[in-house]
């Protein structure tokens, strides 16, 4: 039946039973291509009914579908005119993991970072009551979402603005992590303490103002524990002036298609409270939620990870990981934050060896790093593991909460460069731009997992705050040394000694160097290569001199080039007139990067190790 | 009474009397003091006898006391031994207006920004359990604040913790301007409606359930009104877990020292609300908290503001602001958003013109821009005015929600570069280099106030992301042209032309040049000066057209150095082979700036006509 449904249309016409039975082949094409493409498999399938009972009662493209973060936004790719393009889930080239208003006129807000939805839903629906147009606005965002200022922000504004605006709480106890958080627990209902009694001691002194209330006291209080049912979470989101609807179970399509049709046409904010199972109707996935919220490719029948054929080195996040634990358990004052990503940072361990030191803040980042501050200023020494692209919605805490007073905190920054199939949205490409302006910061990069060892130690040793930032992936598989070795801060390294050009390479990209060197090497050339280590502060002297001895230079990073790391060698040669020399550049060019393959993705825009050995051939012609 | 205060100690010795006598005192003395020097007038009177009561009951510095944004500080600072260097307040060298730990042990925090408070008192707290010290803390953030996602991040994340945190919330039901958000009428009470109606209908089913509860129901329902007693502000915070107290009047030091020294030692966390009045004690800014909450100098007497001797020209805010009205009134696509600062931004024009496309969304800067891209996809033309220091909060909104999908929303920063008095939190220093990394966005700065209406109608004809930054102060005084223009994007404006030496000059730094170019001429130098106008893109042919001529270039620039326009010079120069040229870049440098006159800074810094001047015939004898 799905293979039929070219657009929503053709949902509206099916019965009950066609709609139960089109979720099911969704569920299966689903697990199907995600256990070859890999992706967000777990909350696309929590959300299966609710996305056919919306395009039921709703008509997108005309009202206005937005899916918080995206990931969950499959089904809706499959019933929008994209079945046949299915199976180039993420790939290079093929459809993305995130709705994308280029992709389809269905998808009408570019999602990939939370807690955006309200916000943007409630300027559309301000522009669509502006222009009088006849646009409905329906926002579907998760209960991990609900944690970010962003989101509180945007319901706080909506209650107060008053225009339509539908916001389904897709409510799976469960951001990508459990969640964490008071307003989670307010949501699970757990309100057996405080509130009740409070709400008892004034409704006790109100009703004792006179004889009857007296009596009426006495009634109530013998039903005490039917008095919690009073609360219900609806009562957070009534006090931001939101009509609350719910909760009402997310896998029932008839339940959901005639609620959803009730409150079509109300006025004002509304926020529908809807129950659902992230990996619902694949088992595997339902008890693992977390290790299916993304996944790579997998075996659809046991829902085991695909095993690569030969043993791989560790990733960069796995030996951040094992360091971090390593370090912290021979110093007490080290303590590990997660902005809802203990799996994604590598935390987990940390937070199961030493869980009086772990914070998980939620899906948080602000408020991840101005904590940090407060543990540093009180002598502690916090690790913020965040990935470099959340980490720019900390970029003013990081500035105005950290390094104004230059507290010691370290950013554990995972996921810097190019992340591959998660495409733009996700990938790590600022952060040295961004950062190497804010003063009093010290900035790494390791050259392998080994090197990033030395430099989380590094870290903890240097008395200001750092950032240490490394790629998604795998190391190169080199030893690991058992002893830590403290880096001289703001020193590169010099690899390879040559006469006719320098490359200066940071973190793993100096691998690419070498090999380019080898290429490079049979062509008669004998280049130097240099491992930047530290993006701030730059090793000037050094720099300086391989820059005047070789006449040429290239720097290679995975970031943008403007403001990157060859920026600050472009300002260094020029300041300090070191004008004979021939540079170029090789970074992420002035765009947003699509999705697909990291090596792919390399070799197109010129950062593998042949581009890298022609670029220098091109500049040593100069 | 005040000057025998040498620290809080000598507080803790006072009776009630004295008290509320040197409450006055306190009062007198920052009337006096910043009616000279200008200054946070209201916010600070709003909490004298707060301020007493804290230090009465803590022990400082052991416990820590935070205040957020810390605009209200001047009566700690008063208390904790500044009282001598008082008169100094916010002038070049003399204390900070805004509490500082370098300044004083009993300043805990650097603060500035909004909305902080709580995730660092958290991190604190938690700081201080995990090392089992004896240290209460403190936090007083306004309503206003806890508008913020910051803020609610920071609660969520307490409620869960459970960590010893006293939180005040000083209610003036007024953040900078009139508080705006549907918190803001939650803690207001004006909780008539919805929540009201809800409740009756839970409790009417929970009671309808049994006979008695029928008849409990019918008496209940008679006094109906009396029913919107039992809805608390509290009942907000107690959802997020904390133990809520309050409110309680402000200005009544028993009242406060009472409440405070019961609720000391509770664990877990408190909110404490307490109600006061901005300006308290000052008619004038009783009358007038907008006005004064961040003032110039005035008379203390009449509270008008000193009147310069002569007519000066308007601040880059007015002619912003009059031309966006003027614009708006043609194209009713023009829509204008400001984060609790209509009359800073300018915008308050704007509100009362345009009521209809007015937006003021609170203190949320990541909502406002989000909001902003909402507005943009159905077709409106929203003016995003966010100050310089405040953008840095909403940078991953601008990356991921306006600039990945290139939506032509304009951003107006004002108090770009040195904003003076306010110091290290509020300088502009940042913006050029982490926007110029972000694609599809184009940043432009105006040589002077007529510049800059063209600027703006140009932002509107580009069908792109857009970021017009301009000073904190008063324009040239030019004359403003009637007629819009478009400038061609991209494009610089030679406006005098050399042979020796080329000064690129950005935003309003360009009449340094010019003044610099004096001087150079009487040298015999002949200097080309240039406007960049854009920062990005930044035009590439004139600029080394020109260096190549003149084989000298000079940039200026209010902006870090690292990665602002000098550094998109260097990196054209070094990218495009100019090498023989020579150059300098003149901005500000890697450090936080101090806080004092624009002009002094501008002299300290180098970045006045002269140093200017110096630099190029400096560069003139390599």
């Amino acid at each position: 039946m799905l293979e039929q449904i070219q657009s929503p249309r053709d949902i509206k016409k099916l019965n009950l039973k066609d709609l139960n039975t089109l979720s099911k082949e969704i569920r299966k094409k689903i697990v199907e291509t995600v256990s070859v493409t890999g992706g967000h498999l777990a909350p696309s399938l929590g959300v299966v009914e609710l996305t056919l009972a919306i395009h039921y009662v709703f008509d997108a493209p005309l009202d206005r579908i937005i899916w918080d973060v995206g990931h969950q936004a499959y089904a809706h790719k499959l019933i929008t005119g994209r079945y046949e393009s299915f199976h180039t889930l993420r790939q290079y080239g093929g459809i993305s993991g995130f709705p994308k208003r280029s992709e389809s006129p269905y998808d009408c807000l570019d999602t990939g970072h939370s807690s955006t939805s309200i916000s943007a839903g409630l300027g559309m629906s301000t522009g669509i009551s502006l222009q009088k147009k006849n646009s409905k606005v329906v926002v579907v965002i998760g209960d991990g979402s609900m944690t970010a200022g962003l989101a509180f922000e945007g319901l706080n504004n909506a209650g107060h603005l008053k225009k339509d605006l539908i916001v389904i709480l897709n409510d799976n106890e469960m951001s990508i992590s459990p969640n964490v958080g008071a307003l989670s627990s307010f949501l699970s209902r757990k309100l057996t303490g405080r509130l009740v009694r409070r709400f008892k001691q004034e409704l006790e002194s109100f009703l004792k103002r006179s004889e009857v209330g007296e009596n009426i006291w006495a009634v109530l209080k013998r039903s005490e524990e039917s008095l919690k049912g009073l609360f219900t979470p609806g009562m957070l989101f009534e006090a931001l002036q939101f009509d609350y609807i719910g909760p009402i179970p997310g896998h029932n399509i008839e339940v959901l298609i005639e609620t959803l049709k009730n409150i079509k046409d109300l006025d004002g904010p509304i926020l529908l409270h809807v129950i659902t199972k992230k990996g619902k109707g694949y088992p595997p996935a339902e008890r693992h939620p977390e290790r299916f919220h993304g996944t790579g490719p997998f075996d659809p029948i046991t829902g085991e990870p695909k095993k690569p054929a030969k043993k791989l080195p560790p990733t960069y996040t796995e030996v951040f990981s094992n360091t971090l634990v390593e370090l912290a358990k021979e110093d007490k004052r080290i303590c590990a934050i997660t902005a809802a990503m203990p799996s994604g940072t590598g935390l987990k361990k940390f937070q199961e060896e030493i869980p009086e030191r772990f914070f998980d803040v939620g899906i948080a980042e602000q408020h991840a790093v101005t904590f940090a501050a407060g543990l540093a200023l009180e002598g502690l020494k916090p690790v913020c593991a965040i990935y470099s692209t959340f980490l720019q919605r900390a970029y003013d805490q990081i500035i105005h909460d950290v390094c104004l007073t230059s507290l010691p905190v370290v950013f554990a920054i995972d996921r810097g460069g190019l992340v591959g199939d998660d495409g733009p949205t996700h990938h790590g490409a600022f952060d040295l731009s961004f950062l190497r302006a804010v003063p009093n910061l010290v900035i790494m990069a390791p050259k392998d997992e080994n090197e990033l060892r030395h430099m989380l130690y590094t870290g903890f040793k240097l008395d200001c705050p750092v950032a240490i930032r490394y790629p998604r992936g795998r190391g190169l598989g080199v030893d690991l040394e058992k002893d830590f070795k403290t880096l001289e801060c703001g020193k590169a390294e010099v690899i390879e000694d040559g006469n006719d050009v320098t490359i200066i390479a940071v973190g793993h990209h100096v691998q690419t160097a070498l090999t380019a060197r080898k290429i490079l090497l049979k062509d008669g050339f004998r280049p130097t290569v240099i491992n930047a280590r530290f993006v701030k502060p730059i090793d000037e002297d050094l720099i300086i001199h391989y820059a005047k001895m070789t006449g040429h230079v290239i720097t290679i990073e995975e970031n943008a080039l403007i403001g990157g790391f060859g920026s600050a060698v472009s300002e260094l040669l020029m300041d300090k007139d070191v004008s004979e020399v021939k540079m170029r550049r090789l970074g992420l060019p002035d765009r947003f990067i699509e999705h697909g393959d990291q090596s792919i993705l390399r070799e197109t825009l010129g950062l593998d190790a042949r581009s890298l050995a022609s670029a220098a051939r091109e500049l040593l012609r100069k």
